[in-house]
């Protein structure tokens, strides 16, 4: 899984019919530190997360894993929000 | 899931069978202002997008879960015509 | 998808039996001018793709969904013979 | 696969149900030597791995094939904790 | 699916328990000449594959169509040994 940050929306009206209800969201990968890395994607979100969150993006099949988005063309979804990672025992990031 | 821009078409009559009738649209990601980045792909078409028009790609098994690209060998498919995103609550596409 | 051209062959005779009677070709995708970029890859071939033809390459479980390819350990498969693409309403390959 | 070192550790109470139970890790890929390189990454922990460890990651589809991680919104899973490497018989890594 | 030479063995005995008796290797990827290029992983030996052989991956879920791997938290495999590869007509490695 990625750690990213949600940094926007997208609306999109004209759609898969089974994308219907299934809110979009920008995120962004962060590195050890939380900075922002990497070019964007977008991403269900499972969990309800609000903008400048840190949440956690899983991709491929496994994004398909959630009830939200069995059987849908999504491959990326935010499935937990972020409340802390450490490394070296050290907290890196503390919401 | 990846932001993406249409930019033209791929035409190719000898081909596995199940793939009749789908059309294959070339097009190519971009960035959080909109600018083409990266190389293009070829995705299947399930919404009916046009020309210069921004998408939505998904990608992987996740390609398949449309009606019309249902167990085809398609990695890629359009899934929804972005109307508009914004990021930290500024808009920076708009149809 | 991507766009590939063909550009050798790879013989393998101690191999896991389900690739029997699989043509291994080895590919390189091309940039919208049809130029070679970045690294070759081998495909299976399930459409008859001879010497320097430009094709279409499914990936991942993609792969799979050809008679062909159905259930064997193939990860990339040539699934259409390209005859043209165009961007901007400018073709930039004709077979 | 691919040969990691466990850095750290990351906690998330608001998720997607199916992921209760499952501790989260942050690894970093390492090289021949054994050396981090290239980003961070979360996965499932299936083995009970310590800090610093070395481990073997599996991505994609296939870090769901674990007990712990069967239909869950996990697309990285560390399923072993790697004793020694060698390479052209030379030892370059033993616990 | 990529060519590689097999570099090394993996060494690991605490592991998820569906893993008995599958042989880690390490390989590298290799150029049209042969010459290893990028970073190593590691693939299961489903064809009993020596070192310094020149193997095909098979990567993902594709990585789980063999009798050896089916159902197991492997995400690459060596599925064939390869016994010469030709570009352009031109024989680029010979067993």
């Amino acid at each position: 899984m990625q750690l990213a940050k949600v940094v926007g929306t997208v609306v999109a009206s004209q759609k898969e019919s089974s994308l219907e209800g299934i809110k979009l969201l920008l995120v962004r990968p962060v590195d050890e530190e939380g900075r922002e890395i990497g070019n964007h994607l977008v991403a269900a979100d499972a969990v309800g997360a609000g903008p400048e969150e840190m949440v956690l993006i899983a991709s491929g099949s496994s994004a398909r894993q959630t009830r939200l988005t069995d059987k849908r063309p999504v491959d990326a979804v935010i499935m937990a929000i972020v409340d802390s990672w450490s490394i070296g025992g050290a907290t890196k990031y503390q919401k």
